[in-house]
């Protein structure tokens, strides 16, 4: 952390100034676990997204991409429980139906008004129950409900999942928020994952859009879980300008700050969702180096981090590297055999391709931390890639057989 | 079965004519295990094979990939425990050594030998063991002895794999035998498995070469356990000519008998495989149809039995067809969610890309099978694949743990 940035305690997406939260239970999900969330700024804010780029899109993921291009937006209406996707026709009318409806009671807008759900793929929404529960939103709203609206759009997580930094921005005090959800089906290019990110900070809207950009990919696009992309992943910023400074351009001195502290936030929230990856024992780190360029070394660490055997190994704790160079054998990516060296937290495990003298048991001690380091280098050029992911257990097997 | 193909009861790799075997326990795998086979034509035999497109690959099947190109073979010795992987050049030195031990002691040149072996990466062959096995395998060669050696070369696998099956070509009673091995660790292009294909009929070399390749697409590369491609992959196809036919070349009208039975030896040890899956507890035939073309609905058909979301909903017998709809979105082949459907055998669960009104429990009975077949409709154009596949379950995790 340096001077300028700050870690709020209890930090949420109302830390911010101009933003009210709040959370429920509509009745979508069983029992009384709460299941909707609206998030609203006092004021327009300028906003960015990022979705997934699966083809099969849910409903609410096509409207709130619509409506990003309209211009500003005044709120985010969430629910978990079901995706609204793989719905068709009607999963878009519904989605539509919920903005439409937050939309009257907040007097703005449909458009200014988008929308996120997360859960079970390829059932309807129980529409009615969702727009009583907008109601109930709106008049629960509170500027110190953050927390509880990121409890509300929690699937499978057991924790919930949110932040937000303070810094020094042209001599006001800016801060930005995060909540997020996600724990399965994460991938890059996203995740099953929702993130919402506020600000009070003003933000040309071009800039936004690109240092979103730029966060996302080196957050939640450099984290795995099991491999699988979601049909619903969305990340929003919104930038309300209630700090009061000079709306930043690409071109200001404070927005490299600024967009560092994005990406701080981001990766914050990237590795909250990895830590609280379905079933997981461990958080691995992966660092693929030496590679021909960095498009053949992203493509070695995606295809170690989506291998089976690779991840089941992690599970047991075991520094089973001959199935690290199958899997990089098998990524398509260039590489030289006896070339290639791993090793696991700093300890050499191969060296030319070749197993190394070191005894088995400090290997052993390496692969057995709950955060494993592991290093493949290639040898080869200066193409790097990092990439923050999970084992996989017996219990994530247990976690996704069905109901 | 036509008319023309029988399959031969407790058929092996020593059912055609002039093929002796062996299998000992040379003391690689601890235990009594047997981990050495030995299989030997009693005249020069025309050879081809298909190996591992791995960039990771064995001394063994560097070694079996040059001394291929050089003519006739005599002799193939495989080893089980160890995989003489990622061992270097030393690796390669020990696989030659083994050719030569086996060439020595029967009177033969160390090319016409091939040499394959599967077990743990990146260890170096217990080589004297090794060497003295070949002896021992060689004083034990018998003309009944296929099953011994299908079974030297087991590991992780639970049931032998072999079989043979009878023919007519120009009058001449042809056999083909096989003995395979493989359980995990197994992907298109191609698995962890080794394939040893045995024949009497003699067959113009160029023409076995195409056959080969031909029945290794159809078969060994329409299989997938756990996503991924093993370092050592083999499949050798041996034709001594020992029944006496008139060599068959490529224009010959039984050419099409041959590649048929080829085909159908070779899809039965693919299935064998498949059904011997790690922790498996079901098989998934899945039928891609109505793709753009055939290369993208095999990239839909790869992407979900790479799936762990995918897989691990067919352990819990759930058709959970939102995980397929994402894996297919995912997979950058052309589709429109719209015009998607699919059937779990033959019942409908989507149509239009959306959920069907069939009774849930018809779909969960038709996926709580011990053989599901899922077929998925692009409704799109002509491209069609299909692929054998198996769940992901907490029996594999737990396999695959490491020591």
């Amino acid at each position: 952390m340096n001077q300028t940035l700050a870690w709020i305690q209890a930090g949420s997406v109302t830390s911010p100034k101009g933003f009210l939260a709040s959370g429920i239970h509509a009745g979508i999900k069983p029992g009384r676990e709460k299941d909707m969330a609206l998030l609203v700024s006092t004021q327009p804010a300028e906003a960015a997204g990022a979705f997934t780029t699966n083809q099969v899109k849910a409903g609410p993921v096509r409207v709130s991409q619509q409506y990003l291009k309209k211009g500003k937006i005044r709120a985010v209406i969430l629910n978990s429980g079901n995706a609204n996707a793989c719905t068709g026709v009607r999963g878009i009318a519904d989605a539509k139906k919920m903005t439409a409806e937050t939309a009257a009671a907040l007097r703005c807008k449909p458009h200014e008004v988008l929308v996120c759900s997360t859960g079970r793929i390829g059932v309807p929404l129980p529409i009615r129950k969702v727009l009583r529960g907008i109601k109930k939103c709106v008049k629960l709203l509170k500027p110190d409900r953050g927390s509880v609206a990121a409890r509300a759009i929690m699937t499978s997580d057991t924790v919930r999942k949110e932040g937000a930094v303070r810094l020094i921005l042209g001599g006001r005090r800016v801060t930005i928020g995060a909540m997020a959800k996600g724990a399965g089906m994460i991938h890059p290019n996203m995740a099953t994952m929702l993130c919402v990110v506020t600000t009070d900070a003003a933000v040309d809207r071009k800039t936004l859009a690109r240092v979103t950009s730029e966060a996302v990919e080196e957050s939640f696009n450099r984290i795995s879980v099991d491999g699988d992309m979601s049909t619903n992943d969305t990340v929003l910023v919104l930038a309300n300008g209630a700090a009061g400074n000079t709306p930043l351009k690409s071109y200001d001195a404070d927005m490299g700050k600024f967009s560092a502290a994005l990406k701080l936030v981001m990766l914050e929230m990237a590795k909250k969702i990895v830590g609280d990856g379905e079933g997981m024992t461990r958080v691995i780190e992966l660092a693929v180096n030496g590679a021909a360029t960095e498009a053949d070394a992203k493509k070695m660490a995606e295809a170690v981090v989506r291998s089976a055997l690779v991840k089941t190994s992690w599970s047991g704790g075991d520094p089973n590297w001959g199935r690290i160079m199958g899997a990089i054998g098998a990524s398509g990516a260039r590489m030289r055999e006896e070339l290639v060296d791993i090793h696991y937290d700093g300890v050499a495990a191969v060296r030319g391709g070749m197993a190394t003298a070191t005894p088995p048991g400090r290997l052993k001690a390496a692969a057995r931390r709950s955060r494993v380091s592991i290093q493949v280098n290639l040898n080869l050029g200066k193409g790097g890639y990092r990439m923050l992911t999970t084992d996989l257990s017996e219990k994530y097997v247990r976690i996704n057989l069905g109901e």
